[in-house]
């Protein structure tokens, strides 16, 4: 088998999309297959809250399975947010979130495959938008009928701002970081809590590849175009809205947080031994080959 | 963006009361949004137990942001507390609070502005403090109707005393300490036990500021007096009763445990090799700049 | 302050004591508490499964404050079985399982308290065993009515054998040791484990203490005899299946695990670097004054 | 005591092989109690959620047993896939299976005893696998009555190999590297992803022992040959499709992950110091007398 490992890909920006394309292939997978789970089985064979917990298991596995190549961002807006906050380079922002779309647009097709029969079963063999019967939810978010448009983008841009914010500061030795072998379950319980706090509203989509991947894939298995019409047009929302949630939450972080700690230059006057026995875990961090990390 | 950091505000104690600040804000925003969509949604997004869970997501999430600037207290029985066992100064004691209080009262802000259409939508426009649609619960606590106040008090001293006296011992070396990067989950953990266990009676505040902060903001946004006149000037019991609690709590853990534990000098008569692996961690404790952590 | 350790008990056996005193109060405080919340608010403010999470939470947080003291048994099954492997000196038996037993009895009295009023609303003021409005299995356990006398006694003994199955290896350093200052949490996932798939018997006591303690107290609350003598003086029976699984369980891991990994001998031919990073978390399980552990 | 340790098996194949029927049997005695419990009780004593959790603590506690000696497969699909890696000598695949499923049928046997009663009072006496008072699902799995078998099959393999893919990459120093002393842990949380999310069309068994060795007993015990032959047959599918699931999700992660990360050979040139420091942990992986890990 060591013969196999010829396949290499020597560039490493295709590395990073392929391990991309992967965490938002396994995140969706998960959390769609949980949702077609609670709806099609009624709510006889889970809840509302094991479809959060889904979601939060895929962001744990995804990040194992690709912090070390990609990053982990699973996310348009953690990508977008990161490039802002020059961690990674802007060059990698168009190929990481078509990764990211492309994982979202597989994932619904295989929940679709293994859910089909139950699907069929649920609506009647009718795939619509609206109504008791409807499965459209299984894959893409919808806002809930009495929710202004205004109201809806609030909603993701406090929930993505939220997620940044959060997520930040888990590695920053000059605070209180998370275990660097841990921040996946830790992210991953971050997750959770956002899913149970601001998903009433439209859904908790946060995260535009998670939201239209699967709307995509829905339009094209016969859902219809009421997929991008319905809500008068809403679909835009959760593609715009946690873009801009991320980048506010990211500078929440700078503002209390990050610009708040000692410096950096004054945390570096620390023994050698201590040094040592400190970068070691943050070596995991800089896998990437050109990933650049800065203390901003 | 390096230049940015000149934003760092030099006044240490300005510096921990925008982390007590932000801190108690984001654990008030996840608990009190997840109140607002299981209420809202009727209990179909979401259970008592994710509200639960929310809030305890908010406390980990609140103590890796902060824990290194201003130790995470995010609560004034838990800064009390500090201040009488020594570990915080009696300085601090007012600054914190007030900054724990805004952040709770800003946070149920933004979740009134998230969840503003979900709220009308439920209780029809009207917004009370009583009866099958009341909406002041998403924010503040109230307390069971059977409940006599007496009650209501030992209800909030026994719970605050636990969260103190489980909390307390967490990192302490001479006992069975838990990792240092992980006490924000264990902390969560605990939180979440005492809010299956004690919420019932009267909603588990154990948190001058996580209930005033957001009884303030309904008397603000039109829940009217009655938040706070409601069952006979109810509102101070959460005020109180977790500080005595407190400092009970934290007078048990020193009588049951501290005191049995080995001196602080015998244990530090080990070799040299072990203290420099044993200090590493116990250094993350240290960060806030005139901090003084006693062993009592 | 520090005057006040003065107050250090020189007596290693009673500062152990109180230790399980402590531990025991803790565990059937969060217990004993959550059941309350979930019957009395006619599991609207909780489910089965909060208690059975309280239970566990209180498991991890009774660890965290004795572990390093007394060892933290918490449990009269765990301390037999522990002097049957020779962990613990046959002279601590009876006076931990008496301080286990006291510490449940005050927990049960402390739980008592706080929810007399919802007790009282719930049961309409009479105090029963049997019937809808009964309120003893908040405290004690009682057997489902289908459940012959031989069913539940095996019950306690497989439920009791898992637990000290599970818990036994978790720190051998031969085997996948669990990092030794999480073994709490996971001593708490696996009681949490038990308690949901082995409590419908009979309501997965696995404790003696945690069964009489309560039982003497509801007998002296008010509750009446029949708190011993319904269902047949059923009592007994968590009480002495607990020391016979526990026994049991523990020969199973003698006999699965601990005889077939490698000779301590063996083990200790290690590289001296090695064993001093090695020991130094092990050290923390030796704490106790006079506590002897041996590789069996 | 010190003298029963000459009951040590001398042969490592036997030793491991007790290893894995232990680990097995506590995997389906946690699981399945938890469906006999749900179950039986109706959905009072838990959910379905229950039983997903009640499956991943058991997955934690084999795996803490047993993973220093036999590697913790507990799943001929597991088994499989390491053969095919490499990671497990061949010879190993036909006796490992073997163990996995006596393990799967005692503990179904134990299971049975002590649910007996309320085996005997949910179901009126009468063993059935179709209908409400069914009992047969508690031990073995089966279709939804929608579901075609080709979709059955695919639900099998899909879920498998998301197991496989989630779990191979967990320990790789190359990449984000799980903590190895809690691989237990977070191997039952992807469990318990899959549990939540893809078992509404037919249990997710994906592990031909779980499935085979429930089945055999409930023929044994008195559901007669329609557990086989119910559905068409359908037993087969839990048998094979987890097998070809397992290989698949494997050269997935190959593909994927593996080998995209940078070569062993460049990774080894790091100072000898840090991998002292880094090889520790791996040994604990190295245990089993004949196992032979290799980097594919």
């Amino acid at each position: 088998m060591m013969k196999l490992r010829a396949m290499r890909v020597r560039n490493p920006l295709v590395r990073e999309c392929m391990a991309e394309f992967l965490g938002t292939f396994v995140l969706l997978l998960f959390g769609c297959a949980a949702a077609a789970q609670v709806k099609t089985s009624n709510e006889t064979k889970g809840q509302f809250l094991s479809v959060n917990m889904a979601f939060s298991v895929g962001v744990m596995s995804a990040m194992y399975l690709t912090k070390g190549i990609s990053g982990a961002h699973l996310n348009p807006a953690v990508t977008l947010s990161f490039c802002v906050l020059e961690k990674v380079s802007w060059s990698r922002l168009v190929p990481y979130c078509l990764s990211q779309l492309v994982g979202a647009f597989v994932a619904s097709g295989v929940v679709y495959l293994v859910y089909y029969d139950a699907i069929m079963n649920f609506s009647g063999g009718v795939l619509t938008v609206y109504g008791r019967n409807e499965t459209a939810s299984i894959f893409a978010t919808y806002p809930s009928d009495f929710l202004s448009l205004g109201r809806s983008f609030l909603d993701q841009v406090v929930g993505t701002s939220m997620l940044l914010l959060c997520i930040l500061g888990l590695e920053e030795k000059r605070n209180t970081p998370a275990p660097s072998e841990l921040v996946p379950v830790i992210v991953a319980g971050i997750v959770l809590g956002i899913s149970m706090s601001m998903s009433a509203n439209c859904g908790a989509a946060i995260n535009p590849a998670r939201d239209l991947g699967p709307r995509l894939f829905t339009l094209a298995a016969g859902w219809g175009t009421e997929v991008f019409t319905c809500y008068n047009y809403w679909f835009w929302v959760p593609l715009v809205a946690p873009l801009v949630g991320g980048i506010f939450g990211s500078f929440m972080y700078l503002f209390f947080i990050d610009w708040q700690l000692p410096d950096p230059d004054h945390h570096e006057r620390i023994s050698t031994s201590e040094k040592l026995a400190k970068e070691q875990p943050a070596a995991t961090w800089e896998k990437g080959d050109e990933l650049k990390v800065a203390h901003l």
